[in-house]
């Protein structure tokens, strides 16, 4: 193996497509192996088209960038049966939030991933059973009582998930979303809504990686309010180019309605700050990632790195 | 203390009142206490509004005698911290579902314990956040990082939970539910849909309190085994109770609208073998569930001997 990169000088020849390809064959398997079976048909169905064939994984692969990062090289040789299913249980919790999140009586989208969205295609009342099983099965992921992974990190992943989905999470940004429509938001506010309704599970997705890793708040204070750092700024940071992008970008390109949160009169990052500064947010963000990473120690974050870079300038 | 009763015997004078008020106190100011606080306004509004002030809480009920029974007199002391938070738990699961199977989508229901619905007061897009966010409290409630309770409970209880809400449960009924509106059932179909849709529920509520109480499938078998049965039996026997009620009782003693199940078409335990074998069917299962605490060899299930027959034998 080739001498890793120091944090101050990281690597720019990571070749993160092909790291992320690897991985997330894994991921991908192993969704369409526990996703919806055994369900009752209609519901099983409306649960698998919800989460297979779609979706960048982003949150899969922080979990599983987090826990290399931490575990170093010893991570590679097997892939760890935490960490697998912790990026299985945050992408059925962000695939639950985008099936309630497009209903008609919330953004009422019929677009998603360039596919018509689960209520149209099922119906609403098995949208809504789906997104709510697929919360359970997040958990129930999580907690296999096969002894292959140790209770302590069970109950961990599941404080994490729990908190980064819930009222002080996703839900609560999301309520703060509903209520804002027309409304002025000061930037601040604004930062709060972005911080619950996305930031919260990108952070609780690394610190779920993390603690696949054993790097806790008791064992590894440093390495861990670094890694909160480098997801709290990455979280918002998506976000901020979330907006960017649905001014930017076609429907197309988005796989799904451009232009939503102009029309719905949705305040956002860009019609607070406007688009340069917007942009700007974002690069520093992405900065604050990066520092944070320098900060952990850790001796290899490559993929934590290139998957800052790639968030902030990805085109959809 | 008096003797106890021995199983065979079971305690006619237990003063199931008594014995609910002092518990449910403890739950209703620990509801009151977890649910809403720190969500944004109207998310925490209507969380709260789901949860507090009304409902029988029959499966907090059932986790405390459970837990109680294994635990013997020994649980009385004090109020154990995981019996507690489970308690709470399955209370959020149970009155999550209320809330989004009152929708429009769903059961379209304007009326619960006699106040409008979630949906509403609130509006849909609350509502179904609202619900959300308390599935996710639910297991944010059982995994408290104050190290009261010990990780293996946690995660067997995250488990349990899991398991029992999700798509191989309550969920997976409420969609048998939803494909079966205007269809002939067979008995063995209706029964597995109630099973899931209430009884899975029921039944982890049970188990969840035996976890408290430190007994699992592996350490006592026969206590485990034998609380399942009972579990599943009530799980059971509600259902066929409730079908039962919905013909017999009016709205204002259920609280709900009542007639439901017939105006919609509803396949029932009543439509289908008619009232009187309903009525037997309710009574068989209470026999098998007082066999089962029998068979459990527990020296004092009171409780939940009282909370079958109540449950069986209950007007609303």
């Amino acid at each position: 193996m080739s001498a890793l990169p120091t944090p101050s000088s990281p690597d720019r020849s990571f070749d993160l497509p092909l790291w992320s390809h690897k991985r997330l064959a894994h991921v991908e398997q192993a969704l369409s192996h526990w996703v919806g079976h055994g369900a009752p048909a209609g519901l099983g169905d409306a649960m698998r088209y919800a989460v297979l064939d779609g979706g960048k994984r982003l949150r899969p692969l922080l979990v599983l960038a987090a826990h290399e990062a931490v575990c170093g090289g010893k991570a590679r040789a097997t892939f760890d049966a935490a960490a697998l299913r912790a990026a299985c249980a945050v992408e059925l919790i962000h695939a639950y939030s985008l099936v309630h999140d497009d209903m008609p009586c919330m953004d009422d989208d019929v677009l998603r991933r360039g596919k018509p969205t689960v209520h149209v295609r099922f119906g609403q009342a098995q949208a809504l059973l789906a997104g709510d099983a697929l919360q359970a099965l997040a958990f129930e992921l999580l907690t296999p009582d096969d002894g292959a992974i140790p209770a302590a990190t069970q109950a961990a992943l599941c404080r994490l998930l729990a908190r980064a989905a819930g009222s002080g999470g996703m839900a609560g940004g999301q309520a703060i979303d509903l209520i804002s429509v027309g409304a002025a938001l000061t930037e601040d506010r604004l930062r709060q809504m972005h911080r619950l309704k996305t930031g919260a599970l990108l952070q609780g997705s690394v610190l779920m990686g993390a603690i696949c890793g054993h790097a806790d708040p008791i064992a590894d204070p440093t390495v861990y309010a670094a890694l909160s750092d480098y997801g709290a700024a990455m979280g918002l940071a998506f976000q901020v180019v979330d907006d960017i992008l649905d001014v930017v970008a076609d429907s197309a390109t988005l796989g799904k309605t451009a232009g939503k949160d102009a029309a719905a009169a949705k305040p956002t990052y860009v019609s607070l700050l406007g688009l340069d500064r917007a942009q700007a947010q974002a690069q520093e963000l992405l900065e604050q990632a990066h520092a944070a990473l320098a900060r952990s120690g850790l001796p290899d974050a490559r993929a934590l790195a290139a998957l800052a870079d790639m968030l902030v300038r990805r085109s959809c």
